[in-house]
């Protein structure tokens, strides 16, 4: 007699919703998938709760939309999978990174309590708050000045995405919000302090967004050069509990139960990032195979034997996506978001109606279109820095540009460009591996434009490499999921649950040769283009962006 | 008693329809006007009679066209103004420029000869035709190296658009039309060989557009070195007789009265340029003052007692605007025409709804929510470069850019980009007047954008100098109006005419300190684009130019 199926959750938290996936723990079948959107989504305008403007950058959220996930995505996950709660053998979680609140000693977050509510610098920082961007100046200079060893750990540079210059902004901006703070946690371990009791970081964000390396964080010597009241950040305000990937974190409280409808007591997997838990969800643990996943912006992951340090990576970190092996990550902040933000500001009504009138998306009808002409026919070339550059360049003051145009250019061929600017960010990431001699031999797609054909055959013929795609809509959930597995005691680590339970398509999209040598003269345009804008006239862009915050600050003369 | 009022009719041939005014002859009073569209407009795509496809950048015209101009819009306008036809003593005109037609020796047209109809090179090759840039870059090369006199006089490079380019394209691309045709000859002196029957060049587009010089073509011995078969261009191919402007050309023939209604025998004058004969209908005959005929291009024309050599004007011309005096020529390829452009292909379903509601225009409805921001609030820059770039630069393998883009940026924000960017442009052919030696004291707009008011204050407070307006709306036409008077003798000579018939409003937009200052940073941005893409790497744009023009030859691979 078969024994009953043992099944796990996993809940991905993204940037305007959670999802939920119920899976049967052996093989990873997935069985029913349920969303809830955030009440408050990103606050970028105003702050929700006195709808008091906030200053160009910032990205706000509320961690309550978050418990709202559990007590609603969760149970209608379970309902929907149709199988007995009580056959749920572990949760796991995925977050975006690095997203992170101030929160007191018992977890309680600063915009709860209601002396903070109307403080912005009390909320959650999203990933994307980009107003740090001076804070990770000094960061990086100080630490070149310095000759900081972690730095080329990073690529060379922090980014102001990240947790150090997220704090540093606190505490130069609202000090009394950094001294009413315990702790700055990540969101991925805030959420599963709320699920088990137990404040613990996981290696993942405490590497890659912690300057977390060989156990240490940034000396507070180095710290109190920032700012002398900084000094004492990694060790006050970050828990010092530091637990790997796949560890069970605790056990289901009375709480957590009552939110999400499974039995308490049962395991709670180590928090994770989106990103990189989706790297075993592919099946993928072994070196050579970039996985990127691709949404509104692509992180990509990988895995290695050894150490390198790859120049505009993001970071590289031990046991950083699967225990014992060396973790990298590179990423482009602005991709699917790029294409929305087009779609929103910059296509004209016909285009609408054609798409109505046939009813398939706008997205579809310029791809299509944007598809039928040979590479290169729109002559445009652009570079895809709407929402920064985080590889190779890290600089999220760096913006979009777009080049090529005469009167005939047409909406299709724009969105065409913008889709291959993001293969050349791409390419440059590869080709700055590689460069590193960390060569990738497979590129292994996941995230929501993974069901954009023309744009996935676009990567090939730019990347000049075979294309493998995740086989399931949840990479990161599956990928949660999989670690609530290992929690649970269910396989013996990652690696096995990555063999038992992983799912992926090999090499769906080849290159062609045509269109890759075609590809390689424009990709020599954009190279031209990003050094020039990005390296040798970087200023260029931080003027534009200076002229903006001042103009937006004093109004028109 | 009063002697009875004596009148002139002014014709403007356009880009897509011609205008014909009815004025008083002594003091430019306007009567009326008529409007008539070119039926065949712009043949960019195909040829109208036969639906073959053009190359890219082709851009051609009927010659009917502008025949049934003179048959519709003339009767038209002087029944509008009520007067008696046999009051009219005089008809003058103006035309784009280069815009030129391959003709047999009686002045009928290769696209009217069955055996030619169906050949694209026997049509008239509009100002805008831009498939000349390989023959107008072999003309600059060898005429710097053999060290060419006159090539200093055109800013260092004679334009694609120009004579020489269009017809070394003819003789290389379809030798059998440069055998048959007996002139090629300027639309502008074409319609007046119409009108009175006289084949004559007129000095103005002889000058800018003809490369003649202290009253000499470029050599025979040049001509052969570009091509053998070229080496009697000037000699066979042009009409000798060249004539200043505001001379009678002749009498208006029967034919010619058949199609206006004007009476046979009145004075013809001598043919123009649309951009040239609007600074004397704007009254403005002396050094220092740039009259901007601010349209879908712009030309910027100015008087001057002494020859200058400017780099990258159009040109300088003896008697090239007023007899007697230098007449300098700069130009921007695309100004209207980059809005219209965007408009068309860049402006989502919301704003047009809003449009429509308020019962304004797409372009009324950005102008106005563009304005309400401060200089440099959006953060962006553009290069106004979608039409190349006339002056200084003389490339018309340039094309657009717009950088600073982020996923806040907003439609109108990129509509006032587009504005600054073509006024920009006009700043740096302003800095290159006075980096000559020809200074700008006063800015005078004219064409159909004056009426877009915070356009005009943009243009001031970044070129920081007083604009003045013309006072007409039919600028051109006047213009054309009055040398008409001057051919009929109703005034002495042009200065004359200008006095008595000239239109302005001085000084109507003043620069304001703190948005001039702002702008000198978005213009330092402006020029370092603008230095990158056009000087140092102009060879970018030229790759992506010659990338799209295999791409689209040889279709999808």
């Amino acid at each position: 007699m078969a024994q009953p199926a043992r099944h796990v959750v996993g809940v991905d938290f993204g940037t305007l919703s959670g999802r939920a996936v119920v899976v049967r723990a052996d093989d990873g079948t997935e069985l029913a998938v349920a969303e809830h959107a955030y009440a408050h989504a990103v606050m970028s305008e105003r702050l929700g709760a006195t709808g008091a403007p906030l200053p160009p950058n910032w990205a706000l959220q509320d961690p309550d939309d978050y418990i709202d996930v559990l007590a609603n995505a969760v149970p209608a996950a379970v309902a929907a999978a149709g199988i007995d709660p009580s056959s749920v053998v572990g949760i796991g979680t995925d977050f975006t990174a690095c997203t992170v609140l101030p929160v007191l000693a018992d977890g309680t977050p600063l915009s709860r309590v209601p002396a903070w509510r109307a403080a912005p610098h009390a909320w959650v920082k999203l990933w994307r708050h980009h107003a740090a961007q001076p804070h990770a100046d000094r960061i990086n200079e100080l630490a070149a000045a310095r000759g900081e060893p972690w730095l080329a750990r990073y690529g060379g540079r922090i980014s102001s995405e990240w947790e150090f210059a997220k704090a540093l902004q606190i505490l130069e901006e609202a000090p009394e919000i950094y001294a009413a703070m315990d702790r700055l946690v990540e969101a991925a371990d805030w959420i599963v302090w709320q699920l088990c009791g137990a404040e613990l970081r996981n290696e993942c964000t405490a590497g890659y967004k912690g300057i977390r390396q060989d156990g240490r964080y940034p000396s507070e010597d180095y710290l109190a050069a920032l700012n002398p009241g900084f000094a004492r950040f990694a060790a006050e305000k970050l828990s010092p509990a530091v637990a790997p990937l796949g560890a069970r974190a605790g056990s289901l409280t009375a709480q957590a139960a009552a939110w999400t409808g499974l039995p308490a007591g049962i395991a709670v997997a180590v928090g994770n990032v989106d990103a990189h838990v989706t790297a075993p969800a592919a099946g993928v643990t072994a070196p050579g195979r970039m996985v990127a996943i691709m949404g509104t912006s692509t992180c990509h992951v990988m895995v290695g034997e050894r150490l390198a340090e790859v120049p505009g990576m993001c970071g590289v970190v031990e046991g950083g996506i699967v225990p014992g092996r060396w973790g990298y990550e590179a990423g482009q902040s602005g991709v699917g978001d790029i294409f929305a933000w087009y779609v929103a500001n910059g296509v004209p009504p016909e285009y609408h109606e054609q798409a109505r009138a046939r009813a398939i998306s706008v997205h579809e009808l310029l791809t299509e279109l944007g598809a039928a002409a040979a590479v290169g026919a729109h002559g445009l070339v652009a570079l895809d820095w709407w929402s920064g550059n985080r590889s190779v360049l890290v600089d999220h003051e760096l913006s979009g540009v777009l080049a090529g145009m005469t009167l005939a250019t047409r909406p299709h061929e724009i969105y065409r460009a913008l889709v291959e600017a993001t293969a050349f960010g791409a390419r440059r990431i590869v080709a700055a591996f590689a460069g590193a001699g960390v060569p990738v031999s497979e590129f292994i797609a996941a995230g929501g434009l993974i069901r954009n054909g023309p744009l996935m055959q676009c990567y090939a013929d730019v990347l000049d490499l075979p294309i493998s795609v995740i086989d399931s809509e949840q990479g990161p959930a599956l990928g949660s999921a999989m670690h609530a597995a290992v929690a649970a005691g269910v396989h013996a680590d990652i690696y096995a649950a990555a063999e038992a339970m992983g799912r992926i398509r090999r090499d769906v999209y080849q290159p062609d040769a045509g269109r890759t040598s075609a590809y390689d003269e424009l990709y020599a345009v954009y190279l031209r283009m990003h050094d020039f804008f990005g390296l040798e006239q970087r200023d260029l862009m931080r003027r534009l962006a200076s002229i903006r915050e001042r103009a937006s600050e004093h109004g028109a003369p």
